[in-house]
């Protein structure tokens, strides 16, 4: 039996008696900081020109502290995410967290298309500051390789140049508006295979709805969810896990509760229309179940009984991956943001097990509780 | 206790002791037979010119028989919907529905917004072309108001000039890429509720997805749920319905399993981002549950037991309509579409009462084995 400690995050983690990774965190880069990072001929752009990431996202009212937890903000005024120390007091320590994915800031995936050398350039600047600012720093922290996916041959070559960091277990891409199923995109998950890094998926502040963007941000922020079921159909039906029975995909941002509507439509629409897509050999949802996986942040308020029922919808406890989304104003509490009296076998799952299943590359977690 | 007749049909009303409404049915026309109820201007666009509705879905590729079941589809060529007698024999008859609600063919709302002028003229001619052929011809039949959504004013007056017909139960707008909760868009409410009329929103072939017109039509037709999603947080978040506290919507061949993400995200971001919209005073899924009903085709497979939990996560069972979607390629029959050994007032429900709560203008229902 543990004893509980006078040490309140002791008695925490001695209380939890699991591990906890965060499949969601966001560090965050100054432009000027990424400059010593690249090549000379690219410098000027930031310097002189002022280069700003493309952004179409047409509205300025969002939540109280911006897109921020107003605490996460630094005193300076630099945005959440900015400082190792606080990222570490507020989350990995506050936490007890094993392992926190970095799902980074500025992922040229989510820009337009334009000017594909520069922004190729910018990622890898990118990766080697993440990794000298971040991965070097702590080992709690785990990488995710940048890439331009407007430029797929640059984009596999970055992720042969800096996937094989140990700390660096998936290569990331932003959503913007391009089904990412096409085979334009394919070198990039071969790259993937090749070196063992699990493929995430982010929406970015680019993605559109159905319906283009609505007149308000909580339209936005509600409907965000659809490029998430977008592309799982479209690595579904493009044959994509067919052609790489290796690679796992997990949706980060987008929330769980599409999923069963996702399965049950795809599955549907598959035993009727199959074929026009002759090179899909099973049912969507058997697909999903094997290479997709769905980080948990933004978590609805549901009770434990419909949430218990959702994951049965699923058929499957080993979808759904613990996130916290720090630093950013709808922050998921890992001791709150899910039902309380979860059986502990599924809470084991959904906060590491499902990760670590989902990551080739984690490293080995503690031994807790046990 | 009823007794089984030797009559088939009689049979299975007897059995079913319950009356049907089928809310989406779709009549078509041929563009030739709406030319002597146009306006004599407007005629010779389509006899000289060969205009035709733009069409953008990119794909040729579709079921066995095209869009129409094969057996749907007239033996000199003509698609689906286009005989009276047909679908009387296929549907009224062979289902002994009690009324059918005509959905059409050709809705300008789903149309581009250019050459306005034309296309609302063009509706009124369908409208008297759906009264004349379809509305005085079966007692069984009821319609919809089509009107050009991109000409507000005129889609008004349309309302105005046909929605007292007796028969008229709803105007509909087909949906393209436009989310109707604009107050572009609140005229064409503001004459539904003073005529009385329900407010259908069907999709149309040019109905995007979040990330555009994928490659395969099957993933086109797996994702166009999400336009449905998008126009009711659309409606929801613009206040439409605590402007038009009278007004019903009831949103038209998307199926209903994607209801329960939609609530609960909506209630979610509602609760987190409503001082964005201090307009909306209720919870989205509580607006929905007053104002908003789904009509059931495209149905999915599924057990009773995840069909009941379903409705109980919408808090309601007075949300989902039956609908055939006769004469198209998925036609949901009313004996095998959902699932068998539902309890009986949930069956009642789903076959007409809803459907009779949300058409005010609902004829009164033939008295079945009671």
């Amino acid at each position: 039996m543990t004893q509980l400690s006078s040490d309140p995050v002791a008695s925490r983690q001695a209380a939890r008696h699991f591990n906890l990774i965060d499949t969601d965190v966001h560090e965050r880069a100054e432009l000027s900081a990424l400059v010593p990072y690249l090549e000379p001929m690219w410098r000027k752009y930031i310097t002189d020109f002022g280069w700003q990431p493309d952004r179409i996202l047409p509205y300025t009212q969002y939540a109280a502290g911006g897109l921020d937890r107003l605490d996460a903000r630094l005193p300076d005024g630099r945005p959440g995410g900015s400082d190792y120390e606080l990222l570490r007091q507020q989350l990995l320590d506050e936490f007890d967290i094993d392992y926190a994915i970095l799902t980074g800031w500025l992922d040229a995936s989510g820009l337009h298309p334009g000017w594909p050398e520069f922004k190729t350039a910018l990622m890898s600047a990118y990766n080697d500051w993440q990794i000298e600012h971040w991965l070097n720093r702590d080992e709690r922290l785990l990488g995710s390789v940048h890439v331009n996916a407007h430029d797929p041959a640059g984009a596999a070559r970055e992720i042969d140049r800096v996937g094989s960091h140990p700390k660096m277990v998936q290569a990331i891409l932003y959503i913007k508006d391009k089904p990412f199923g096409d085979p334009y995109y394919h070198p990039i998950y071969e790259a993937c295979v090749r070196n063992n890094l699990a493929l995430g998926m982010h929406h970015s502040e680019n993605a559109p709805t159905a319906l283009g963007f609505h007149r308000y941000f909580v339209e936005w922020h509600t409907l965000v969810s659809q490029v998430f079921m977008s592309e799982v159909v479209s690595l579904v039906f493009n044959g994509v896990f067919d052609k790489y029975p290796e690679l796992k995909v997990i949706m980060i941002e987008g929330g769980f509760t599409y999923v069963p509507h996702l399965m049950s439509r795809s599955d549907q629409q598959y035993k009727e229309l199959r074929s026009e897509v002759p090179w899909v050999k099973r049912m969507p949802s058997d697909i999903i179940r094997e290479h997709v996986r769905f980080a948990s942040q933004p978590t609805e308020e549901m009770s434990l009984e419909r949430f218990l029922q959702l994951v049965e919808w699923c058929d499957s406890d080993e979808l759904f991956c613990f996130s916290t989304d720090y630093p950013h104003w709808d922050f998921d509490s890992p001791w709150e943001a899910l039902p309380q009296g979860m059986p502990e076998d599924l809470k084991r799952k959904i906060f590491y097990e499902n990760a670590k299943n989902t990551y080739a590359k984690m490293p080995a977690l503690r031994a807790i509780g046990q």
